[in-house]
Parts: C-alpha cells; sequence; structure tokens
C-alpha cells in the first residue's frame, strides 16, 4: 500500500521508518513546514535528516498532500479538542477521494466519531483508528472481535505518565511535584503534561472506546474526569497500608465514561505500574478479557497504525457476508 | 452465515447456542449419532434437548452433513493426534467445495497444520482456528495483527486445569492427588484428565502458536513436553518460602515449542490464578504484550469461534491490498 503520512512526530517518523518492513511505501510525509512526495516512494532517512536540520521533511517537491495518490491516509498530526481540525479536516477530505484513513490522532475519533463515519458510510474508503487507545494494545480490533453489543463495560490504565507518577509516588515515597519533574527528564512525561495528568488524555481513549462500543454519540464534554495533579502522597501511604494502591482508572459503563483516582488492590490485574497500560473487556460469554503491554511510543504506537493498514477493507462480519453470495 | 457444526460437545453446543445472536444461521449439526439439516435454521433447542434425552442430536432428517449446503464449516469434535482424523476429513472435504471451515479442534492445526493451509490455498473457502488456542483469549487475531515475523517469543499458562491444581496445591498446602479428585468433582478437570495434566494439551496449543509464526513446520512429535502429574506439594512450598510459584508454562522460541513447570515470581504477570490462561508475546516494536482472560468453557470458546466467523475472508494484508488496486 501507498501511505501518506500527515505529521512528522514521534508516531508519524516510526511509521515512516518502519512502513517498508511492513510492505508498504511511504509516498509522502508532511508535517506544519511542509510535505515531501514520491509515488515511488521517498527517502525516508533524508526526509527526516532534513526534520532534525532544518525543522521540516519539506523539500524542493512540496505538495498538497491530501490531494496526491496515495492508497492510505495516516494521520498523525497532535490530537486537538473541540473541532479537532485540522485532523477532521484532513480525514474527511481523504475519505471523499474515496482513499482509506488510519488514525493516530486521537481528536476526531473522540469529538467526531458520528461524523467520520458517516462519511466513511459515503466513501470506498476505511477508516481506521487502534492506534488511538492504548498504543501497542489491540483495543479496537479485541473490540471488534468480542463483538460491541457483547461487551458490558470497559476499563483500564490508559495514561502511562499518570501510572508512572503514581507507581514512583508510591514506591519511593515522593511527592507530586518531584517525581512529575523526574518523569519529565526521563521523557516519560512532556514538557506540558496537561492532557496526561488532568485526565484528558485517558478521558479521550474512553470516549473513543465508548463510540466503538455504543456506535458513537460520545464526546470529551459527557465524560465525568478528575485528573491525579497535586495528588497527595500520603492518601498512596494510606492505601499501601491496607494492601491496596491508586490508579487513574478509565471507566466505561452503559452511556458513560469516567476518569479519576481510583483505589485498586495492590495484587489486582489493574494495577499495573511503570509507564504500562491495560485494558479489561467485561464480555456477555467470554468472561472478563485484559490486555496489558506499552500504551505510548513512537514504534509501540506505529505498530498499531500498520496493524490497521493491514485490516483495511476488513470490517468484522462485512467480509465474511459477502463472501457467503 | 449458514453454519453447520460437527460435534455436539460443549463448544459444539454453546455455538448453536449463540449462533442466532451473532446474526448466524445453525443449518445443522451433527455428532456420533448422526445429524440433523434444515438449511433454513434447525430448531436448536429440540435437537440438544434429544441429545440430552436419547444421545444424539439425529432425528428423521438425517444427511451427510459435509455434503450439505452450508457456508461455514464449524469443526467441533473432540481433538486427536497423529493423523488428526476424523476432523482432518471434514476439513479438506469442506475446503474441497469451496466451504469455510472455522475449527475448535486442535488436531488439524497440531498435526497437520501445513496440509490444512495447503487445501486452504487452492479452496475459496478460508480456515480460522482462534478457538484452539486459549478459549477466550483471542491469541491468533493478536498475532495475526503484530504481524508473526514481529513476534519473537511467546509464552503464557495455557491449561486451566493444570493451572487450577497448581494454584490450589500452593494455596491450600494440598497433594496433587487430594486437588485433582477436588478438580475432577468441579468439573474442572475431565474424568480423564490425561492431556490436561501430562502437559499435551498446552503442547497442542504450543505447536499451534509456532505453526502461526513459522508459517508451518510443527507437531507435538517435536515438541519438548513435561507436566505437573504428581507433581510434589512440597516443591511448591519452597518455592513459595522464596516469593515464587510454579505454573505449567508453555514456550514458544525460533523453531522450538517446550512445555513443562516453571518457577515464576508470585506477582509475574504470568502468574495467573485458577483456571485463568494468559499469552504474552514479545515483539520487534511493540513490547510485550499480555492478555489474560479464560481458556476454556463452552460459551468462551464459542465466542472464539463466532469472532472468528466474522473474520472469515478477511485474512490481514489479502483484502487491504486487493482493495488498493
Amino acid at each position: 500500500m501507498k501511505l501518506a503520512v500527515m505529521g512528522a512526530g514521534a508516531v508519524g517518523q516510526s511509521v515512516a521508518q518502519l512502513a517498508g518492513e511492513y510492505g508498504h511505501t511511504i509516498a509522502g510525509i508532511s508535517d506544519r513546514g511542509g510535505a515531501v512526495w514520491d509515488p515511488e516512494g521517498i527517502d525516508v532517512n533524508a526526509a527526516l535528516a532534513r526534520k532534525r536540520k532544518k525543522g521540516s521533511v519539506h523539500s524542493e517537491s512540496n505538495i498538497d498532500l491530501l490531494e496526491a495518490d496515495y492508497d492510505v491516509l495516516v494521520e498523525a498530526t497532535p490530537t486537538t479538542l473541540g473541532d479537532a481540525e485540522p485532523g477532521f479536516g484532513h480525514v474527511t477530505r481523504a475519505l471523499s477521494r474515496d482513499r482509506h484513513v488510519v488514525l493516530a490522532n486521537k481528536g476526531p475519533m473522540a469529538e467526531r466519531y458520528d461524523e467520520v463515519m458517516a462519511a466513511a458510510a459515503g466513501s470506498a474508503g476505511s477508516v481506521r483508528f487502534e492506534a488511538t487507545v492504548g498504543g501497542a494494545i489491540p483495543a479496537i480490533a479485541t473490540a471488534e472481535g468480542l463483538g460491541a453489543e457483547h461487551i458490558s463495560a470497559a476499563r483500564g490504565v490508559l495514561n502511562g505518565t499518570a501510572n508512572f507518577i503514581l507507581t514512583r509516588m508510591q514506591t519511593e515515597g515522593l511527592a507530586y511535584e518531584h517525581v512529575l519533574a523526574e518523569a519529565q527528564d526521563l521523557g516519560v512525561a512532556e514538557a506540558d503534561p496537561s492532557f496526561d495528568v488532568n485526565g484528558t488524555d485517558a478521558g479521550l481513549k474512553g470516549v473513543i472506546l465508548a463510540n466503538v462500543l455504543d456506535g458513537g454519540g460520545h464526546t470529551i464534554g459527557d465524560a465525568h474526569i478528575d485528573g491525579i495533579e497535586d495528588f497527595p502522597a500520603n492518601a498512596l501511604d494510606v492505601a499501601g497500608e491496607d494492601g491496596m494502591t491508586i490508579r487513574l482508572i478509565v471507566e466505561v459503563t452503559a452511556d458513560r465514561v469516567r476518569v479519576g483516582p481510583r483505589l485498586v488492590p495492590k495484587n489486582d490485574t489493574l494495577a499495573v505500574t511503570g509507564t504500562m497500560n491495560i485494558l479489561q473487556f467485561d464480555t456477555e460469554y467470554a468472561g472478563q478479557l485484559n490486555i496489558s503491554g506499552r500504551g505510548a511510543g513512537g514504534p509501540e504506537t506505529a505498530s498499531a497504525v500498520l496493524a490497521d493498514v493491514d485490516r483495511l477493507g476488513c470490517e468484522p462480519g462485512s467480509k465474511g457476508s459477502s463472501q457467503a453470495e
């Protein structure tokens, strides 16, 4: 497949670097500074070297990447809330041209899910978004396999930065501000960690899961979100004395998304440590299913994007039933 | 889709009972005593009531189910080793008629994987076998999503009976024979528990995983298998004193399948308790991914069969690339 990658942050760069190993061609990549395009495949290393040196992948071969002749648009620009632009516009323009879209950008699937799905329904292209929930964890594919109508609830730890901070606060007995600074030094937290520590990032993932389970209808505005900003270390001490810990838990139940710090037994399946993520589905016939793994990182998230590229055109049920004709 | 179910044990019965909720029709079901067929959909409850009363689903409408006009053959007859018959013959006959096949029977995929795949390659039908490894755990779909070539190893606890026995022996300090009898009373172990406790069942699952990861070439004869028969309780005591436990671990590495009791830290991800199963993949780009859930049970395994039915015709990569034309 011929991929056009919009966004050259950690995920976009990793997609560009790994696509060849998955049998795909990077025909173009863009960032805020411009784009580079070659239908035979761009020189990825040269483009990323330009970005390191000059701040953009842009070369003389500048182009409106959205209008180019790709098979799949990989939307990996930064997540935005509200109108989810410019990501939303990228997605709908590609679909209107009957191209496939694979998103790593959470904005369109959390804030404008119904509109994206309506655009996909009117397009020969498909939309997939595994990378928007839980990085390397196959959250969406597993939900599709179980069947949304057979899942009664989902919950999990879906922000590695917040989990790292809570884990370190408890094991080392350190204060929030201290551990946050440490996480920033290690690159686990960004310079502006707001979305990670105020629960927004976990909330977006919960909203996307809710949209998958309910067939749409949710936005971040409907979610009830508490974060871990300035979480008191002594609350963790008190919890620890009773064999408990505290985790920033996303809960998706019938029609409701909640995010907040919750007491969890230390030996509970949900009590993953460090930057690990875990997602738990309660199902009608298959009991409880848990998936844990790396919830962030360039190559990890890129592997989810590239798994989605392989799944394009294979929405569960659709092809199986058409083959029966 | 119109399903023909061969085998009316716990899994076959659950598939028949749940198929309607997944949007499919049970057009036939068979057991050793005969078959019942109705292209418009059989009366499942009546067939299962006949089986309970008279020992077979068989009614006047007897038929050679394999030759009937179904879309998907669900092969849920008991697992056999060696030539994997009669399951293997059922699978290849259905494929030769360009029908899809979904297996719960481990025999053909462990003992004759290469032949099954060759038959599928020459058929308009596809073969899927999610239910053969880890019950409700989406082992095969997850491996396909990650891409077999990007998985370096797999390991896990894939036999709930053996895990229940080891868990109870350690927590209650009881002897093997005592806990086995208890497991049989609870229905966790069968009257003849040989395959569960001698490692064969876990070995078959490891061999199937190895076939998926390596594209075939493995049979149970090549696996190195130790079980937990008459496992000494004091070995668990000694392990427990050092914060360890013992689990029957399946390991699939490059070209090798091993099953045996292994020391595992008590708080390790692999140390699931009771009848739970867990599967761990080491990947090239996505780190380590863990999936845990119910590894056996009629409805749980049936849900894996029915998820496979929805995936038919959507082998990873195949449809995505053809859509690009």
